[in-house]
């Protein structure tokens, strides 16, 4: 079989179209984004990957029906001008290899450019290992210009951070995205690293509506990620107590990463 | 060589037959159920799969005689109306990595269509991690309809079970099988997962068997479950007692999976 | 590059030959008795096979030179009839993975096609976990023939030995030999398992140069078999005592397998 | 995608060039030489490989920008006779596993053929285990001869060092070198292994300069390598005092490898 099998579900004519990628990772920021802001944006399907690279594995819905993991494009056309055409990539899981991340972002990318994409942002977590109140959007770009375009917008390019430079698809993303002569940047909302974070991803997009021009509505993002405060709350306070199964229950309804 | 090598028997020609794969796996049941059914069904050899995705080894039996692992296809014809043909895939392994699962399972597929599948059955073991009295079928399908047509059967589809969803050969079958316009239905006997569990399997053949329309003899498997009934009572009255080397004993008996 | 690299020193023409195949293993009684071999009877080198499955790998000569790990084919000639050429596999490693291992061994064997061998003999090391003081040769073959013809020559076919089969070159030279329409026996020398065993390997030679009907001086063997038997002892009369280098330098002469 | 894409900047024509390959490894000493060896003798880029081999990761630097994992050629044209023309790979990363050491190798080497290389050598740190006051530079060669040209120049072939010979770029690049009829030396700077080492890749350049015939100005390196041993200085003085965050710092600044 084909290392990266792509089943489209439409011929679809972009203009000058911007690609959005938030796959799962660090607090699933990326992911959550990605998804809600394709669900904001009422974005169509377009295709699903799947691949060998990914785990054998099928998701089963409440109704008992099967679902192969897979990624997906999704596409928003028109919109108000300025406002440009887009294509999201979001998805079960990132390649389990360096292979596979080469492979699956490459497979994307080239895909990309038949749409003629130039320009790409890709969504992801960055783990302070340590409960963040005010989640910052930490920056990485592939020019000094895509950096200095950023600034205004309350994105932090901090010397130190990330330090060891960024793994996974959102990296990868752009540095392979150069090759097809793209420019883009990495949005990073900062997040503990210990819980799936709608509040970092909610930090991200309020970035991402500016630079998309578009606007989101983030309410329904704002009350899940209030909800995860309470629980974290409640976690906070059940963690002096001797009961063992409240803190596993809170621990579960975080969707802990562990 | 190639990634997976088929040698084929005989040619044959099936009418619209029925795929039905049982590979290793939890508790084995998959495996005890597709291997009982092509003897009950006195199924023929169709063709013998080798693959790099296996691994290197090769089985010698009480006469010294080796034999290379592989997966191996059986025919089942004709049959009293409205009993349809079969193709019955059993095996010593899953590919052992992601990427060989999903070769292996295209590779089967694709010769399942050129038959004329369209729909396929596959078995399997649902760990529940506690010992299971009368196990349940649960089932995961590839449609609405394959859903509503087990419930008569008693398959129960649950709203929590598999929650994380199907890992390995019998959910990838039937993920790429929809790829290849193949309908589909996974029966999961309920098992503990710590032994091989001849009962569970004579519960997802009892399914089975209404399914294909075909009377399946389950004697011989409902012995070999009652043995283990027994060997399960020693071993649960013996773990109270001070020899360490019987219950171990017990163990063996069980083919425990460690 | 190829998967496979070999390079070929002289254009040979074999009459019927025999494979013969050593490679690292249990005891590394397979590696001995084929390096043995090949030396005893003045084997010419035939081809160096390099690849991709061994590990990034040189030698390093006491002279500072390298030397890129590699399998290597020698072959012998003539002889007195009705000894038969002979084809012998030796080397430094057998494929790192299981893709490797299938790879390597399919490699060796469609060459083997071409040089006319229809028959193959396999040496590996039987652990058995504890000290063996006269090591038996354990068999298995492609076929209930091979077993019958093996039985006068000592090598002794158990029920349950190997239990779980073969794992590794020995076992599967056999088994893809078969799709060759190769014959072959695996002969296994027992051993312990913690240490290089030249005794296993001895034995292991002893059953060969029957079947090979060529006589081998296993003189220099036998030696090298007596001075780790001195060391052995030497290892169990200090395991009592109470300095801690001693054995250590006793199992580094043992060529001790952690 | 290609398994090594490999971008040039330019067409450009060598005299019989010599390869100097550096990529990290123990103690980074034979990465540190290369990178230092190319910004002394102002070598020009080359080319960038990028490749599925290596991590799917991007650097960032101090601005914000993102660069992606790669290995990079550079060259040095002319220079005062007889110093030849040079080739040097420098780089972020070995392939991550042995396929793709093999693989990455394999098509530097065929590129280096095409430039007309006939001779190289390779950069590396050789692990003592303890810290090393005054560096040898041991050696390893794919000819008697060449052994014999490196023994003036003070490198040392030790009969015992390396025992189990040497894993990775700088061995495979003599093994593979051998196929493409090239005649190499890898150069290795004696290390504790512990600690990034410029002095011993200082020791190692002092040996290059020679065979290469281009003197290098090694007082930056010099310094480099004193600001380390006061470093290392203070760590040994820390070690026994109670702060157990001041070694820490010290060993960061030490670019501890862990």
């Amino acid at each position: 079989m084909e290392d990266v099998v792509v089943l489209w579900d439409e011929k679809v004519t972009l203009r000058d179209p911007v690609l959005v990628e938030g796959l799962p990772g660090v607090g699933n920021v990326g992911k959550l984004a990605a998804d809600y802001l394709k669900d904001a944006l009422k974005a169509k399907h377009l295709a699903t990957l799947y691949s060998k690279y990914f785990p054998p594995q099928v998701y089963v819905n409440e109704e008992g029906v099967i679902r192969l993991v897979s990624n997906d494009l999704y596409y928003v056309k028109g919109g108000r001008a300025p406002a440009r055409d887009l294509l999201i990539l979001v998805g079960d899981y990132q390649g389990l290899s360096p292979e596979g991340q080469y492979e699956l972002t490459d497979r994307v990318l080239r895909a990309a450019k038949e749409f003629g994409v130039r320009e790409l942002y890709t969504l992801a977590g960055f783990a302070q290992g340590k409960l963040v109140e005010a989640p910052r959007v930490l920056g990485a770009a592939t020019s000094q210009g895509r950096v200095e375009a950023m600034k205004p917008l309350g994105v932090v390019f901090s010397r130190t951070d990330p330090g060891g430079g960024l793994l996974g698809a959102s990296g990868l993303f752009l540095g392979l995205g150069r090759l097809y002569g793209m420019e883009g940047v990495c949005l990073m909302g900062e997040t503990s690293g210990y819980f799936v974070d709608p509040r970092s991803a909610e930090a991200v997009l309020r970035v991402l509506s500016q630079v998309l021009q578009r606007p989101i509505d983030l309410s329904a993002l704002e009350s899940k990620a209030k909800e995860i405060d309470r629980i974290a709350a409640k976690f906070r306070e059940m963690e002096g107590k001797p009961s063992p199964e409240a803190p596993a229950q809170a621990r579960e309804d975080l969707g802990y990463i562990g």
